[in-house]
């Protein structure tokens, strides 16, 4: 992989709940870093145009229409044919930039990636792939939210590209994948979740079985295999479980002066720990499946967040990460 | 309800990872604690009989098979005819108690239930309703794992008997009920829960849509709804989370001196809420549906959590859980 390789990444500034302020100002920090990234910047003009007169890496491109969250995504994007999402995904498409990013409607990007885009020969369900951090080392889990209905041969995908972004983002060469099931014993599970487990032993490398909702954090795996909808309760239940403990915590030491000295005392230990279980550290999860780099950022990224989102799509544009999953998707068909 | 109405439990003394011995010391402490309850203990002869010669409220029934966790639930249930958790069940079919408690296989328990006791009139599926800790308040999680692949009908037997189980358990008269979906939106969802919010819209009491993962702990709802598959996936990952926060925790306190003080400082207020967190506050989850009254502990259950079981197994028996079931399901039947 060539580190210093020229990229150029269409953002889209309109996405996020805080948007533009901290994709902007999470841009900037992202330019300093990378001097060889530039930018296409879709939103509105007095967004895009200020800031790319300041930035002479970033390239305005103005759109007047605005995919909101609670827009139903596929009406969206074909309706807003102006909007930042689909304009930005366009651009790769005619590849004027080599990978989307937005912190914006989660499905609206997904629609818009794999109407426009389309889908890589092979795959039947482009899938979200999403970097979770625990206390000691993350993992990879797929699909976090794209597809709330999927059959067992879509998960055996999910399984396969969730390989694939274990070693791009985390740089586990042989990956462990286990599937999330409600028993961690073969032969329990739904009727989708038996039936993937049987594919999936009989073609994933590193594939090692069953496991359950609180091996999550454990560690003990590089990738966990879901439905998007038990993925994406899984994810929300841990990220809001964190929460609530830290919350706590925090009334915690405020509720007497002899707990806030031992407050004071833990400070820094605690910060360190809130760092390492925040998400923020990798603020971009991609869409595999589609043909082409499309990268999806939390709806509350902060400005650390879309800094660190914009290394992980550098990382995915030159390492090739549309190239190895359309090698594995190939692969199979071949056979 | 008579609080101190007699009531008599089978209880299983062989299920569970420390069975025999904690389900014998917890047993102890609630027939200390409540002066009403007698028992019919099933398993191993040189188990009950020793327990029952100190215990007069303490009849034995000495059973001479045991249903391991690994076992095919239904399998297990038909050819072990012999084994406490059957032979339990059977006595409160014949009335010989009014109530059966086991920490064993949920799988087998389950299945005993079903097929002894009966389903209830207009009952479908039989669910398992949890209540959950939280730091501020408790909640009910149904089903929390007795039904992996589940239709939309299911999910509002559910929302019912889930709302009713809020009423004995915590004492909410009108309880809140939400839908566990991967969106809170209307309209998000999979096949299965879009078609279950209308379901729940239409006749479910307290109904306030669909909630997140994040939401569970939030303590702004009395009940969520979910499938097997998913409730049991929420629960272990949440559980899973904050066990890992709280080992963390202490990791950090005992890095270093300066932290070991910290730590003294908070030791009461951190068990407190280590305390408020763990879920042998409530001992046992029972199984609504089925024509008599069956719960079921965690089977890591230890001493305490046991106690505190048997209590829940009283109140239910008290207070008569199965008639309010079968009321709700019986009025859906008229309509």
């Amino acid at each position: 992989m060539n580190d210093t390789a020229p990229v150029c990444v269409a953002v889209d500034a309109m996405g996020g709940d805080k948007a533009p302020e901290t994709i902007l100002a999470g841009l900037e920090k992202a330019l300093q870093d990378d001097p060889a990234l530039s930018v296409l910047l879709f939103g509105d003009e007095q967004v895009v145009a200020p800031f790319s007169q300041h930035h002479p890496r970033v390239t305005p491109r103005v759109t007047t229409e605005v995919i909101e969250m609670g827009e139903d995504p596929l009406a969206a994007v074909r309706h807003k044919r102006d909007s930042s999402i689909v304009a930005g995904v366009r651009a790769v498409r005619r590849k004027e930039a080599q990978a989307f990013f937005s912190a914006g409607s989660t499905g609206a990007c997904f629609a818009a990636a794999t109407v426009i885009m389309g889908r890589l020969k092979g795959i039947h369900r482009p899938a979200i792939a999403s970097v979770i951090p625990t206390p000691t080392k993350p993992f990879v889990l797929c699909d976090m939210g794209a597809n709330p209905d999927c059959k067992p041969e879509d998960l055996l995908m999910f399984a396969h590209m969730g390989g694939v972004y274990a070693r791009f983002a985390l740089g586990r060469e042989h990956p462990t994948i286990a599937l999330l099931n409600n028993g961690s014993e073969k032969g329990k599970g739904s009727e989708l979740t038996k039936r993937a487990y049987e594919l999936m032993e009989a073609e994933v490398p590193g594939f090692v079985g069953n496991a359950e909702g609180g091996d999550l954090l454990d560690s003990r795996y590089d990738v966990f295999v879901a439905d998007g909808f038990t993925g994406n309760v899984a994810l929300k239940a841990l990220e809001g479980s964190t929460k609530t403990v830290f919350r706590t915590l925090r009334d915690i030491i405020m509720s007497s002066p002899k707990n806030k000295v031992a407050g004071a005392l833990l400070k820094s230990s605690l910060r360190q720990l809130m760092l390492d279980v925040n998400s923020d550290a990798y603020g971009a999860a991609p869409l595999l499946g589609v043909d082409g780099i499309c990268m999806i950022g939390h709806g509350s990224s902060n400005e650390r967040a879309i800094e660190n989102a914009m290394h992980q799509v550098c990382l995915s544009v030159r390492g090739d990460l549309v190239g190895a999953v359309a090698a594995i998707a190939g692969e199979r068909l071949k056979q």
